[in-house]
């Protein structure tokens, strides 16, 4: 009964049996394993393109770490005003790239475009005065549940790239987009521009680690030092390797991505405009928006539901997560239990 | 005919003459000069309670001190989203705090309010995920030329308190300000809240000098160490402290003040309405903004006049800016011109 | 034939089992599951006091976040010159308080003693052009496998308290200094004046999570909030506090440990002086330090045994660990290829 | 009677002239006055060689901005263990790097050595865990008053250039040192390797500008930004140009530096040996160290002179400063109390 997010879910068999695998060997730390080293082959082959992949602890340590490699401390990253960078992460941004500035930029249903960046940055003047706008920062799928398109996600980068700006891709559903898209993972990734992609796994099905897919080797090396210096250099990395191999072999990371969409889409087609609730946002990967009706919330609480408010207090929205392993049963209780309470 | 920024008008006769009195002396470094030494006692005459001074190079430099004090990395400061300290400053806030973040509030004509304030944050939840607010950064006179009642400034005050916000004061025009509000200095600031002011001198005819005044006697020490570690303690302190008590002695800093207000009033009693020109902000300091015709801001600038665009590219917008020393003539004269290409 | 590093290590079934049980189930994220809820209470019994517990990912990051609550960004850490804080972490201790400095002392064996603080810091005046000291930082045991005693650490602990300065102790192999002493954990800890504890796991049998044990309460929410910034806040809490659970019940963590010990102690006495090597540092925890004759070094790798040279480059100093599972028979096997090749 | 240090020291007058002249003018803000557009060409003249010059207001500043363009954040500086940005700056390079390390190293009379510099780093290893050595920092003339010669900075220079390290010169006291050794300018600086010089001016005669002159132009952009970001860009820029131009207008810098190194040397003849009182190094800048006898900083306090205690508390060594208008009966008399008092 717990859908206030997919890291409340298991840890997929997959990577559990992986971890378990590599607990008893001995092994050199430090990324020097063997498991470590196949990191980069496998991520090259999945994305049709050579790329470095390291391992660390958390979304929030990938997706600092990338905006510090892509932005210098007087520089300013681009990101919707509802950006995980921005609300949730504490000010890890600024805290990595020593004090660099979130340009926020409103959007509907949680996504860029073009010409909403343009107006947002119209009275940036870009001058000695002003911090220096050098990254763009998208997240995919968006914090409110939906997908770029990979069209959408090609003017975002070229975009970004004709202004000389370089893009990084928040992907802590990176995998929900894909599967939701039916698209080549490059082209969810750099082939729409992005230079380093934050992919997620943990709420995916993994344990404790997510991945930094780097696309260009020039940032690689500047990478690695400031991953150690931030303590996210995992001394038996075999065990954060591990998972991430374990979720790509055989597709794992689509597969489990693909049973959360399915459950959220089940869960807007049941619990939404049918049942008299109003979807506040397309249902596109795994999270479902929905405004609730006045003491709503209280009522589905007190039936044991677990979820998170959303908006401004008072708003009655809510957000339910599905995850990888979220049984059938429970989203359809769920549903009835949004129906039920609904009017 | 420059009206771009009292930044370019000339330093004031007391203050060169300060100066100037204070060069071929042989004198202590780093604040331990007779000058210096002076600073506390004559401001806290000035402003009716006991306060330390520190002397900086910069408005830049003197709230971004002053926040680094009030605030941990992780904390968040309230302000205009026009404020200084977020649209002009570089980031310096971002830096010398080691990363906190500017949560901007819009508001009419350059001003915060309590309901502003809250509307702003009604989202913002404050959990550990999330950055932490802990202070208020008001500005006065505002970036738009208005003017906060005392009765405004202490409403904002008592809210912050209310929250356990600590409250900062920029005051690159503060002079400007009391000069028309013809307040006591302290009502402007402690009496109001505020822990820390930065108190304006170089646009107000000083030469090179700006002041912390520190009314919370807990920070100081703090805040000494921030300042040279800033390189902002000058190893000839003196010259910085002659500039300062010269724009106390005698009431200079409110004699130029008012010389400025008093020629932004003219300016906007002739260039603005009656002129079938639109006041984009009431005129209560030195600063006029006009929303100007279709290839007016050329027009000007053919006249020889030099003055900001405002706003958004193409708005036709302008801020023109009235200096303790702009003549009575160039003032006429542009209000002649401003009139004469208004269409 | 590894012994590099206990970092190189297996991870052990109980730390193994108990993240196995913990994966297939659903549970809260960011620390609000049913182990995280628990480490307080654990920690708390063992070292006899009430204390906090975060988990996180590395030692670096434990140590790294200790130090950023301790002292202010221009203040400054005693530490042993060899200090893993100075020498290993890619200045993630200047990272992470924003620009401290580490006070590097000498003394023999790792080891500080408050007289060679005191020599060592006799220029230092601590007026405001300089960095202030706050805290201390001890090893324990020490980069050269030496055990302060119970009475050493209390001796450095009141040295820094009558001084103001706050106490951290990393504890990288913390476990392995409490099995040589057969002390209470408090002792080697808050006891002897310590804030905070970097409690080290990984290299013990731990798997990918070590702790941070806050003694003063004081400090919690400041560190929490560092924390989740640092991308150290685990969005599966639970698999990091399973681990740590799994270490300290029914005393793993001192098992481990003692195999560890006396490993390293045989290796000593078999490869050590009998052997005609010269031992550089007591032997008192699972490391061994050699001075290797001319060629050794290439010898013994060319027979497969894996270490890291030490010291300055060309000086035949070696570091050899023992971990809590490295086989008795390689220990052996080690030890007689070093006689074998010494002379 | 203030030999603390050449800060108490007077504004030359042809420094005074200059503000003067430039205090009653209106000009453009921001360095987009006549007088900073100067400052490029005339530098560029006096070094011979293509420099941009941006003013600061400390030299705390100067070295800071300097070693911050010049190491990443993850980077590391080597530097003598008595270097200014090391022992008095209350860690402004730490701050301004983003957390950089100073690697220091020992070496007779304040002096670095391409083999001191080796020996220190010997054990150094400069792989991911550690801090990247990119930068060399000299201080020219150093802090014991000695200067390097033509050969020795160049030796430095070249063997920072084989690493790959850039080179910074904190020329606080730069004068004195060109005015010692009688050489051009660009000898002591860039022909000798160094990237970016911090020109000191404030010691020498000046009232609160200090320069960095930069040699490679694809440093400026980024130092303009940080510059501005740290507070240090004067709204008033003229004032700080208009010093500096005073300075190198008609070799005023090295008028004032000769006569400043002339006392000294006088003091050094009449007080040093010849008196009884050893002296601690060479003098050959405008520094005068000496080892007095138990007793006799005391009587010289009492004396009415004012001077730093130098070295390890109390080991009686003592800093005299001789600044460009210390008068020459002054140091006479000085010489003669100290004379008087030594035995």
């Amino acid at each position: 009964m717990i859908f206030q997010s997919d890291n409340s879910a298991a840890a997929c068999p997959e990577v559990l049996a992986a971890v378990t695998a590599a607990a008893p060997a001995t092994a050199a730390g430090y990324d020097a394993d063997d498991h470590s080293r196949q990191l980069d082959g496998v991520f090259s082959a999945v994305f049709g393109r050579a790329c470095t992949v390291l391992t660390v602890g958390t979304g929030t340590a990938a997706n600092a770490l990338a905006l510090a490699a892509l932005v210098p401390p007087y520089g300013a990253i681009v990101c919707h005003e509802d950006a995980h960078i921005h609300v949730d992460e504490c000010g890890a941004p600024e805290f990595f790239t020593g004090g660099a500035k979130l340009m926020l930029v409103p959007g509907a249903h949680g996504k860029l475009t073009p010409a909403g960046i343009e107006a947002a940055l119209a009275s940036h003047r870009g001058d000695v005065h002003q911090v220096q706008v050098r990254a763009l920062s998208i997240t995919q799928s968006t914090e409110t549940g939906t997908v770029y398109t990979v069209e959408e996600l090609a003017a975002l980068g070229a975009h970004a790239r004709a202004r000389g700006w370089r893009v990084h891709l928040d992907g802590a559903r990176f995998a929900n987009a894909v599967a939701h898209l039916g698209c080549h993972p490059g082209d969810a990734s750099w082939r729409a521009g992005v230079d380093i992609l934050s992919f997620g796994a943990i709420k995916n099905g993994g344990l404790s680690a997510e991945a930094m897919v780097i696309f260009d080797p020039a940032l690689v090396e500047d990478i690695r030092l400031r991953r150690k210096r931030a303590g996210q250099m995992p001394s038996k990395g075999r065990f954060n390797a591990a998972q991430l191999l374990a979720m790509l072999e055989g597709g794992v990371w689509l597969r489990n991505a693909a049973a959360a969409n399915a459950g959220a889409a089940r869960l807007a087609a049941v619990a939404g405009p049918d049942a008299g609730v109003r979807l506040l946002h397309p249902v596109e990967a795994n999270e479902v928006f929905l405004a609730l009706a006045p003491g709503q919330p209280e009522a589905l609480r007190a039936l044991g539901y677990g979820f998170y408010d959303w908006g401004a207090a008072g708003s009655n929205e809510a957000r339910f997560v599905v995850a990888w392993d979220t049984p059938a049963a429970a989203v359809t209780a769920l549903a009835e239990a949004i129906a039920a309470t609904s009017g």
